[in-house]
């Protein structure tokens, strides 16, 4: 679980965005969500895909389309827990802070927050199924672009 | 340890301070203070409590009595590391950085230190006799209310 | 390795300079420089030291001559990983940031970057063969007195 995540950090921290979609199998959910939505259960999303290949355009769209200001993430990702499994899926919980850096080389806090994930075993080897995003910071400084 | 630290920090970052006395053996020690005192062995604490029943007190005038804004922290626990043993108490460290995040979805770095914790084993299950949080930033912006 | 670069944030969260050169071998590489130059295979550093004499020279630098404003540093390091394995030499990543507090108790951000850490094993004891900091915050608020 440990390496998935840091794989995971690692791939958005280094601007590999064209691997993101591989983080998750075929038939997957990816959402981005405030806290307060979370806690009451309310799907509203600030970003939301539900297979890979949605996962896959919005790559695309990032890289061919959508224009924002370059930063650069960093993603610290700690407290791992394993807090459930059943049927083969496990339940995985963490806490991450993303720093992001300006093209003035200024790092400011960009948001902290907790991934809510489901982890499945295709072939042996961990993907995610779902992974929720939940925002304590949902007031984000700018648009969100990048995958948290 | 680790899984002791991060159900800790999971506990008081989903507000469940109902459950944050059971972190502690009855007779134990939590108290947190600038980390010039503790170098200089100066006992004098912002907060300190010397039983569960204390820190229970504290949970409930937090909850009935207390009035302060309402922020949401996040605790990352990292650098956990085992430094000693005696007599199967567990001498522990580690770092923390608590960011707060206010109702509008603001967050800040709220308290970054030092846990200095002894870790015993009632019935197997590890719980901290004591835990001293060393504070860097003594300096707390707001009123330090729910424990760190 | 997890337990080499907690030790190593310990020793300089600690300001145990004098300790620093040891987590290194005698013929060593300790550098920091920025993100873009390291993407860009420019060799130029804000720091760098090609032995462990030059890390001794450093430290004694450091708190003989030095002027500087008296802060104290914490270093979150997380997201280790171990990327890499060629005769003996492993080949490690982490994320770091460090957090600057003030003698007011004010803390702040203060660098967050990456580690790309080359570790061998002389005597069975991990040390770095090689340290380089990429640093996302190149704009350093402060000079860069002491090592991260």
């Amino acid at each position: 679980m440990v390496a998935l995540e840091y794989a995971y950090g690692r791939c958005l921290a280094d601007n590999q965005l064209e691997d993101w979609p591989e983080f998750f199998v075929e038939d997957c959910l990816y959402r981005v969500l405030p806290r307060e939505n979370y806690n009451l259960d309310m799907p509203l999303s600030i970003m939301m895909c539900d297979s890979r290949g949605m996962l896959e355009d919005r790559v695309r769209s990032l890289r061919e389309a959508n224009i924002y200001n370059i930063h650069y993430p960093l993603h610290q990702i700690s407290n791992i827990e394993i807090v459930g499994e059943s049927d083969g899926t496990l339940e995985v919980r963490a806490n991450y802070s993303v720093f992001q850096t300006d093209q003035e080389g200024n790092s400011v806090v960009y948001s902290v927050g907790r991934y809510r994930d489901k982890v499945v075993f295709p072939n042996g080897e961990p993907r995610f199924k779902e992974k929720t995003v939940v925002l304590d910071s949902f007031n984000v400084p700018n648009l969100l672009a990048v995958p948290l």
